[in-house]
């Protein structure tokens, strides 16, 4: 006991938000390291490389279409909006916090797009005859994909943590994102395009898990902070928009060519639909003179995307795509009025962004939505051919079934929460110690002690105001 | 006459705009209704269902990258972007009523692409062998062209309606714009592939007739908040923005493959770049030391765009693009200086964003174009295989010339133009019922009545100032 | 010394800066002068004309798909949000200059394209058989990158220049370009996909010349409102996030079908990645506590992707593209915090956006960059028919070898140098005539002298603050 009380001493010292050494020194040093690392193992793939040419006639390839860059591209730019614009402008809406949120994003996405390369690369595009990772398009929008924990994760602690933090919690993210990928979609072979589990229920968790472990019993120091003003609530709308809009880009990007891009863009395109309108529906039933609350539109009307990542290739039927978003947009906006105070007042969750609302719980119910559509799969249904592509029934699993297939679903969901609490644990461990220059309890939701902001702006709160 | 009278009185009573039964209501009532009509209807098309690996056998198709998908996807994105962000931001420009302007486009949008499919897919992608409408990409594409045409509306009554009007005008507005549809492109057979008519000249006459259905004589109570500020119309040059960029995927987003899409897209490109010089030599032209005016370069940079919408996809020719966007720069403008005031003082018309401007009268220009360029094509420029692919002359319309085109065309015109005017005489009178929680005259233009807003926060503009 | 003297007098009379009959004079004369020449000179090519279902059947080409618009339309969107979104929004940053830089931005690409579109159709797509310049989806990228260059120089002038100039180094400006890009691609036979030498080295240079030519010793009397308000730096960030996210599709979206698109975006994603970092770190090691300067986050996090630019589509490897990206985030930082007042100081140039740190240093970095990589190919790492494919080895250069081509490529990077500083002082010269309407030192970086600005917003900064 006598270890923890010092650990805690030396946790409770006065805040210094200088990082003009550390910030500087991790941003280098890593990147460096990953120069070398990828100058030992990354290559373009055969699709990429300049070999292509003779690839293509070795393998009666008939034209250069066939190439994947024509398949994903598309998809892969709007992920890459999502991940940049879309969760970085989401996140501005606090009144004072939108360089952090927009600025913040975009270094630990950067960062961690290159660690998640190397990281997912090594498990699974190792080339076993040379060694090396063969990276192409997929590659990236995998990287993407992998990055988007580690910003749920960040919007849990937005406001109160330093970059040197963040990029802590994005190295050991993308690597523990990277070993349950690896379970839940090799070992156990669940299926999660959209990344329902690996993604959001994992990244949620992680989020909410480093949250309670960095409490602040006296953030309500920094309450003048935490409230947003008329235009970073219309700054956060261009983030929800361009994630709404091209959320059925997301969840489709890696599926299937052909019908299973086709399918999981339909689906989540209706998803999200429907969300909108109950969320829209329960906002303005539990305010005061039925007004409507932004926080739930910046927020909730996302869920239903969320929700549909693991389903979206199967066939869910639209109906039951619209069955999905219209339960989320309810669950998500009621967990924005209730939940979230009820985990700040009674379990020391601080969630700044209300993650749990939004990716934590339709992370599960997808990973649940996911398992019984694929346990209800049918030949009849899906056809005889289509169903063992859809669910990749081949090499060592070629005689799996659909009802075994959902238990292995249920089986994947439960892995993506338990290295979402458990990482998130010892990350926030890790995160306490006082080396890391994070803020003081007063001095939260402030883009002054990280940025030069100027003091003169007339749209600048000031604390005093 | 009594009946009229009292009807008047009933509809002059005090407003409350308490909307906190009416819109949980309605959106839950009508998100169930389109959850049990897609249960019943709506199943995936042979491009997106598990069987396409069979239907590619079957059919001879040699690769995946022929599914619709790759053909029609990246363009439903850009066309998506435009519906959400585009329409949703162009209206931000008021300097309090922006949550309005962007949310409730969301809303409609949301549940309107529904009603969409629906309605669409009864007239268009029903499959008599099972009484099903069959989806996929193309389907969603005319979904959101088809909520276009509702926002366009919007965009007149912008502040002066409830989000519950909202909610019944987009209701109709689709169920309307699926029948005139029909009536144009099947029955009549004229050509209208980024709806010049369908949409725009639709949409826009719609929007004015509610418009001067709902005709305030008090308006001018609101002028207070009936501007702009500076970041309201930067926030609205990212509404421009995005509409202009992407009109060319609009215009060849259901074209024919290969050198319809690809034509479609230039002749648009070409037309809006036109527009916007000629769209600043009359703002500045017209207004005292020559200064530009934002409204002018928020909408009437647009205008070309529009009115290549009927002819994108014929031989019009690059310099005919440009003379098109040339014209339409011009009119719009002048359109924005002298008929809008005017149509506000003599013809009861308030037009918010002027749609009038830069939707029904380029509209108008459009299916002008749209029949002149059709009775004008000839098979030494189109070429006789390319003359019976660009206008369809296939099935019972084998016969077909393109003189006659052009006479088709002309009606189709005249079509959208009664069905806008009718069916916005018709919604409109039934949005003068005193039950949908309107605004009262001096509490227009304004987000307070409908969304919590923070009233501490030092840009925003109190109603006193 | 007498021309000189009164020249010198002539331009120091005192500023009008109504631009009533000059601005709209210029853009009707000139758009009406595009409308006749692109009647005279361009017409459909043959992947856009409806000639090309006959074109399919002659060629053996076996479907749609494999017209150009396919490989080409997703990235040919992404660029075009760049030139419209991307420094539109990039420049906005001033606290009340954001009108002209996403207005003037708008109208002078808007110009640029066409004109883009006939200069470089003379050289590269004129078809002899005709006369007529046949334009399809690669010309339109083309013409936007063109423009890029403009845009670029814009940057260096932002805030002291009248519309008029602009729509003047905008002519000259994409006339010059066509010709060094004629030099240097077919003359000289260097390859630059991502127009590192072509379209940045050139435009930094020009519009550095420019602002050297057209010095403004008192502009310290603007210093007022030389900088930037929290919301401003927030829409500066929508920019270089969309110029951030598309640069892979920029510098592939005219590379070899296949394997050179693929890999042109897989090098440019990495090197922007690499960028951030060293820009954070270098950023916060020069600032007092360590603190973030939004300049750079806006500007230095972009070098990366024009340093690849010419090296983008050869074999870089990744981490060659890593390194790339992580010498020129510090030397871009670098140049912000010591080059740009130096230069101001000691050079007479006055660099409103910094474009020497983002675009003609990182320009020349990428030109040596190409050099070296096109030098140092090997048929070993390409494979033969590879070589021969990424650098075009084909016709009269049949004979060529990569050092020889190295070579080539360090003329070409000198021949862009050439014509940016050599036709910027020209045009500088001609924009030094007080026709113009230019704005007075004490009247710079405001939108005041060209904009109705409402003045009674309470987010807009008066002179007197």
């Amino acid at each position: 006991m006598g270890a923890v009380q010092s650990f805690r001493e030396m946790c409770d010292r006065p805040k210094n938000t200088n990082v003009r050494l550390s910030l500087p020194a991790v941003c280098i040093v890593w990147q460096t390291a990953m120069i070398i690392l990828f100058g030992v193992f990354i290559r373009y793939n055969e699709e990429s490389d300049t070999h292509w040419v003779e690839y293509k006639k070795e393998n009666n390839i008939p034209s250069d279409i066939e190439n994947d860059f024509y398949f994903r591209y598309p998809s892969f730019q709007d992920v890459h909006v999502m991940i940049f614009v879309g969760f970085g402008f989401l996140m501005t809406f606090l009144k004072r916090y939108s360089f952090g949120a927009v600025g913040f994003n975009f270094l630990i996405a950067a960062f961690g797009l290159q660690w998640a390369l190397l990281m997912q690369g090594w498990f699974h595009s190792l080339d076993y005859t040379d060694g090396k990772i063969k990276i192409g398009v997929e590659n990236l929008i995998n990287a993407d994909f992998c990055v988007a924990g580690c910003l749920i994760a960040y919007g849990a602690v937005l406001g109160k943590v330093s970059p040197v933090q963040l990029m802590v919690l994005t190295l050991f993210g993308i690597t523990l994102f990277a070993v349950e990928e690896y379970i839940i979609l090799d070992l156990i072979h669940a299926r999660d395009a959209g990344g329902s589990m690996v993604i959001h229920t994992f990244g949620g968790y992680y989020g909410l898990s480093i949250s309670w472990m960095l409490y602040r019993p006296n953030l309500d120091q920094s309450s003048r902070l935490q409230g947003s003003v008329y235009h970073s609530d219309l700054f956060a709308m261009i983030g929800t928009l361009f994630l709404w809009m091209f959320w059925p880009s997301f969840n489709s990007a890696i599926t299937d060519h052909g019908d299973g891009q086709h399918r999981a863009a339909i689906n989540t395109y209706l998803a999200l639909a429907s969300t909108v309108l109950t969320t829209v529906a329960v906002s303005s039933l539990f305010q005061k003179h039925g007004k409507l609350d932004m926080v739930h539109i910046q927020n909730s009307t996302l869920a239903g995307g969320v929700a549909v990542g693991t389903a979206a290739e199967f066939m869910l039927m639209p109906y039951g795509s619209l069955i999905v978003g219209f339960c989320c947009g309810i669950l998500s906006t009621l967990g924005y009025i209730y939940l979230t105070p009820f985990m700040e007042k009674y379990m020391k969750i601080q969630d700044t962004c209300g993650i749990h609302n939004l990716h934590a719980m339709p992370g599960v119910i997808g990973g649940i939505v996911g398992a019984i559509t694929a346990a209800a799969a049918s030949e009849s249904v899906y056809g005889a051919e289509g169903l063992i592509n859809t669910f990749d029934f081949e090499g060592e699993f070629k005689n799996m079934v659909p009802t075994k297939q959902g238990g292995h679903q249920a089986a994947g969901l439960c892995v993506a929460i338990c290295f979402g609490i458990g990482g998130g644990i010892l990350v926030g461990f890790i995160l306490r110690l006082p080396i890391w220059g994070d803020p003081a309890d007063d001095n939260c939701f402030d883009d002054e002690p990280y940025w030069e902001v100027s003091h003169r702006s007339s749209d600048y709160i000031h604390p005093a105001e």
